[in-house]
């Protein structure tokens, strides 16, 4: 089973047996909640999409264990135009399902490992790599989704992970077995956590010697016993239990975030492929971070599916021809295909690592995700520009459906002639669901703080870009001849 | 009765008969249905303050009519220093709730129309600016809040009013009485609708000969029969109906927003402000226009609001010190006060209208709401990043408080040593429920298209300007000598 | 003489024995230097205008000291409405000479001087006030101008005054005598410079005790002996020397920077206004500092030269009615109101000191100028894009009047019927003025760096809001009940 | 000979009889002008540069006609790699000289050309491919710089060009001989003109059958009787005849840009390349303009010179360590790698053409240069910041030097000890350079117009981008089922 269909992928998260809550109780049928479902038909997506041949370039690879062909996901970039066809497919699947589809932390994880455990094996002659790769090939053979979990709750954060007040707020290592670890600890704001068969942990930031408990990384399956998620919820969550669905905005996918909380898990030595060495976590949470700041060329998807809501806003508000109002449009393509430039570019300029992966551009990478960080949300208020007022003040699916209102929401709300009132309030809720409710955790907080805070990508920014030769340039232009400055 | 205290206030409202429909069904108690209470709790602090001595001086002014201490909500401004209070009320205010007080549009609508009548009856001879006077006086003696209902539903926006497919999609005389005139029609994004006493409802737009019917203005009980209130939802807003309060983010205020219907509803004419004047109908809108865009001094006080809790959510996280946050912090009290600038400075340079009122400076309201469109936005992003991810994947308050989750929920979101857990959430919700949630509803789009959307503000500034001054400077300067350009 | 004409204000220059330095070469005629002479002209219009009636109001007031009617340029505020027509002055001045006047610095170190002497008399029983005040009065009956000396060149910036490796690099005190003191030191960026008849000097850090000898502020006359003035040279500043007039792009007025050299400089007694009080040192370049940033409304009516040079442009081009066009003209307008709106409301929520004199709101002064240091380069851009590519690409006015280019200059250049080629010309040099060349040099550079660099109005900023007001709002609205964060 | 060297390319420049004007005068010897030679010196980089190993691959390609290696500025790019190198040659020259290297515009002409002249062909069955490949061929054997001649005076812009009052204002066939054409008009900004040997005419906007003779191209030497070049002048200019380097800012290189008139001049049909074909004329405005706003990669070379100098100026003044001039450096760099990836991702998403040639993606090319309208002015406002004001107001070179000033000079204007004060001042004479002076002619303004004004590419931008699939993806989203919007 190279390809699991969406179908298969439903039924393979029917047989986990996760230990999920949500709103203080034990989640029973974690498939069908009303609230998680959208985010599980999101992930469905990559799996539909994979059989269709007209995305089968951009969805499936080759994969270099075995030659078969093999979901994207589960790849390990062999080229530059992996790179590329890894930005190209984020942003199809953005425009496709409107919101995040979660598989994208899996997949830079695992590539991030594939580089990671071979220079670890090379400085300390481990076979962390021979262990991934097994894993690697489990995970290509049955076509799984792998949660990767980096961000620790970090306490205070003034503190490296072994001074902290409460130690287990970094993930740690509390026991050593013959036969493996037993972790403690949680990953917080784990997208798509309880749509995943795996999770893959990670250390979140670099870390000392004193540290070495912390430096460690290992698979394991998501119902693996002791692991615990608490999900959180989302702005506008509940419209999804309302039943109707005009007021979901989107009205079939979605994205979920959990706490994971390892509470004593056990971790067999095959699945650890790092544990103690410190000085690798640095270059890990590097690695991986740049990997998934390429991956928010999905929100360029996003930004497709926004920028064509408020074309359709304007239609039907029948004021698409006014000239701000085009100007605006173009300003949001604008603003989008300048992040799509950045998740090209950090692609074709990636580069060949010894283990053979090919890895994005760093220093681009972090100036797109720092774009990011800024311009949905200017597309964003592009948006509710255009969109109006009515946005925020449109009555309920079940005003315009039910007997007393109806014919008023029916009549008031009804614009420029042709276009339907319901067809009106949809595209209305979508913004609102972009800018507003459950998608805008995504397009625009995850934006923010996903795959590392502004800060952070300022901080690679600074440290990646040839300082040296910039200020000889200017040195020589300028007429200085010796090497003072 | 000159000016009521809060308990009257909801006294008031519960003597009123709305007919208030929400999700599809008639409101049987609107004072305390759990979605619209908070609204109501916001309008009674306009109430609660105006007895407070330290607020006096803001909160309440002394009739020109009755010499008698008034609510400065039913005030018609007198002098410079009343406009100027008006600003500084409306941020303090602001500040005060972390809302949208919904009081402001009835205090413009008065101040308009005071000025708006006594030009007509110049122009007309007409009788308006009495009638308005003695409504005015009954709004002060009850201390009343009136809704000022000007927007339109507009229809298919190519056509004017009289040439609308559906001739109701403008509010509009359909019957004249010895007694009065009937009207038909709706208003949309009606702020604090179900809140008022009374509802003033004015033209949207300039009008020509042909659109006579539609330019009118009056005065009714917000509960004369025919008037239909469906409310508008917001984002999260049924987090109101849930129990607990902390995933409300502000426990106590809120705003709302409802569409209102004049189903033939019967106007005397003792409350007709204008009827038929179309020449006065694009003046009217105007000088409303330009009041109420002064008011959005109110969002400086929300933002004071959003600063301080980006604050407290960073001293909770144990990063205050870094310098990228406290520039964050910088920019955003900058954006804030240039904001507050605005709306000071189109106050100091306003100007007494033959009347008597005291008028704002229309081109600086413009500029100052047009401002208003803008930074919130950029403020509200900045706090995203200040706050953390962890504004958007934070559990539900019952996880927090329930028994399987509650240790977790405890430990895993506990930082900075000495802040609880459940504080740290509650600034985070606040800053979700100012960037996301209900009150983004009026922080964000509203500050976008409230009192007019930002291309209204344009071509005000483009037409207000005094571009012949400076043509003449840069032609002087450059030594053109004659007038030829 | 209570207030000089502009010629008597020519003719009080060449009274004086400047030594003055430009190109490695003293300038004999300082007063008829052609790089010189247009900062003369815009100082001598704030002499000119105040004897039009139509500009006495902002142009005058009446002396507290003497009750005459004096410029206002020497005149200490003794109300808030003082404060508002300094800032109105400042625009029309702007705007009149499309150039830094320099004046404005010398009225504010007379203002802050008022304040802090009142205030160091208080506390330590001198009498610097008494002194002020004498000198004040010569300043007024004599309708003098004042260059305002603050900045000195402060060498290594990581090392307070008294550690610097050459000590002279903080004006500082070499030798107290009976009837005065001697000084040494530097002032650079000096606006005005060899236009002013005295120089006030005024320490340009808060001080330590250690830095005592550096804590000094005093008054000379501009040709005291040892002082020496070394000019700052501008872009094309040398296109005054060429003849003609079409390429300067501004006809007539200028402005200029010195560096002005202290070369053990004697100081008589009655002329020190501050020795040694290092705790005040502080307080008085926050004060001038503040006042000074208000005087950044003159940027204001800079910019209301360039948005009509912009303007005619576009009419030149025959392209003022294209959308996109009219658009970045509101939008230079909008930018350059908000400005206005800055030095307003700093103004108008000013307050009186213990002196008499009336400041500024110091937080709204500092956010005024914040945002002289952006928008002045937006609008500049706006202006670039506007007046199109030619702006730099035009030929040189001898081009345009010699024999074998003229008549292809003259058609080529030819655009909108009926515009001449020429006053095309000279519009788009008034641009290029404004944006690149002499007048770039103070619409641009000196709005960020005049009145101290961005990030000293930031640090203010950060200082002078009220962050516990907000925070307190933000837990109470959130339902934080203690006190705990 | 197929690369010239730079002395070489010197000396094939003196052979031209080029009838050059500037300040109303003849030039007598154009190569040795002070004023035009720096932009000899940065053509010349372009020769110098392909000789040296290192650069060879960016520098150098192989004619796809002759197989030989020729210079890349003569190429027709034959991939993706092409484009891709064309971009990284362009940010590395900009790098090396600061400033516009004046031979993107004949190189983009060239590609441009090789794919419209076929397209013409195919559909008119002419011969123009050929005729062109018989120049190409001509340009690659004798490494010619070309220059690119697009733009026309346009006189009233309303207009198109046959109705033009003078009909001259674009250029024109105005007699057909046996032999050839004879044309009439002008090009404005030209880039390069008199540093270049042959110079390329293309028409300048899409066109209508009335303007049938204005659709014409065609290439000449640049000294063909009856071409007259008119220099333009540019901020700054005559620094560079006043001796001494240090105030030039850049010691070597520039730019420059010329009117050039067509005087009646003769075209054989051999060097025709379209002529009446006017339905072709828009698209090859669109090709070249797609190259060419590529071409702009240029500036990002630019932005390293003025981020290393800033960087230079801040170790200079002792303040690289803080922390808000480490963040500024650090937003110059993301905006400049912003731009990087624009102009990278456009030639990556590039495409093969019918005629063979490799022609960037239109879209993209578009965006990217658009940004370049923008990024540089802030990167420029963020150099202003770091460097400080005495960038504007430092003395003369000769008071560095000259007895008088000199100790004063070296005195006052040292700062971080062991920086020599000259070496402080020539990096805020190349910031003042590249900010306000020659430079500042080619990163800012002609980043603003140059290969279109931003309108131009906004228009582009809304025609380009894929809105229908858009729209289509967010119907589906929000559940509209069928096609009505």
């Amino acid at each position: 089973m190279p390809m699991m269909t969406a179908e298969q992928f439903e039924e393979s998260l029917r047989a986990l047996n996760l230990e999920v809550y949500m709103f203080g109780e034990r989640v029973a049928n974690v498939v069908d909640d009303p609230i998680i479902r959208p985010s599980m038909n999101a992930v469905a997506k990559t799996y539909e999409l994979a059989h269709i041949p007209e995305y089968a370039d951009l969805m499936t690879a080759r994969s270099h264990l075995t030659g078969k062909r093999i979901n994207r996901f589960t790849h390990i970039h062999q080229s530059i135009d992996d790179l590329v066809k890894k930005s190209k497919m984020g942003r199809m699947l953005g425009r496709e399902t409107g919101c995040c589809f979660q598989r994208c932390v899996g997949m830079d994880a695992l590539n991030a490992l594939s580089i990671i455990t071979y220079n670890i094996d090379r400085k300390y002659d481990t076979a962390y790599n021979r262990r991934f790769k097994k894993y690697l090939g489990f995970v290509q053979e049955n076509d799984l989704t792998c949660d990767g979990a980096m961000t620790d709750p970090k306490g205070d954060r003034s503190l490296p992970p072994h001074q902290q007040p409460d130690p287990d707020h970094y993930l740690h290592v509390v026991e050593e077995k013959d036969d493996g670890i037993v972790v403690r600890g949680a990953k917080a704001h784990q997208t798509g956590a309880v749509n995943s068969h795996e999770v893959i942990v990670m250390p979140t930031i670099a870390m000392q010697a004193a540290d070495k408990n912390y430096a460690v990384s290992f698979a394991l399956p998501s119902d693996a016993r002791g692991i615990v998620y608490i999900m959180g919820r989302q702005s506008c969550d509940t419209r999804k239990m309302e039943g109707g669905d005009l007021d979901q905005g989107n009205v079939r996918y979605g994205g979920h975030e959990a706490l994971v909380v390892f509470d004593d898990v056990f971790v067999p030595w095959e699945r650890v492929f790092m544990y103690g060495e410190h000085d690798f976590a640095g270059p890990l949470v590097e690695m991986f971070a740049a990997y998934h700041r390429q991956s928010y060329a999905c929100k360029v998807g996003v930004g497709d599916v926004l920028i064509g809501a408020a074309q359709l806003a304007a239609e039907n508000n029948g004021v698409a021809n006014a000239s701000h109002i085009k100007d605006k449009l173009i300003e949001m393509n604008h603003l989008n295909e300048t992040l799509y430039c950045g998740c090209i570019a950090c692609a074709t300029e990636g580069q060949k690592k010894l283990s053979g992966t090919y890895a994005v551009n760093t220093l681009l990478a972090n100036v797109h995700k720092q774009n990011v960080t800024r311009f949905p949300y200017e597309i964003a208020r592009l948006a509710q520009d255009i969109a109006g007022g009515l946005m925020v003040t449109l009555p309920a699916e079940k005003d315009l459906k039910a007997g007393a209102t109806r014919k008023w929401v029916e009549k008031y709300f009804q614009a420029r002639p042709g276009i339907r009132t319901e067809d009106r309030m949809r595209i209305l809720r979508l913004i609102e669901n972009l800018t507003l409710g459950t998608a805008a955790v995504g397009y625009l907080t995850e934006s923010m703080h996903g795959a590392g805070s502004p800060q952070a990508q300022r901080i690679m920014i600074g440290r990646k870009v040839n300082m040296a030769q910039k200020k000889e340039a200017a040195k020589r232009l300028c007429g200085i001849v010796d090497e003072t400055s």
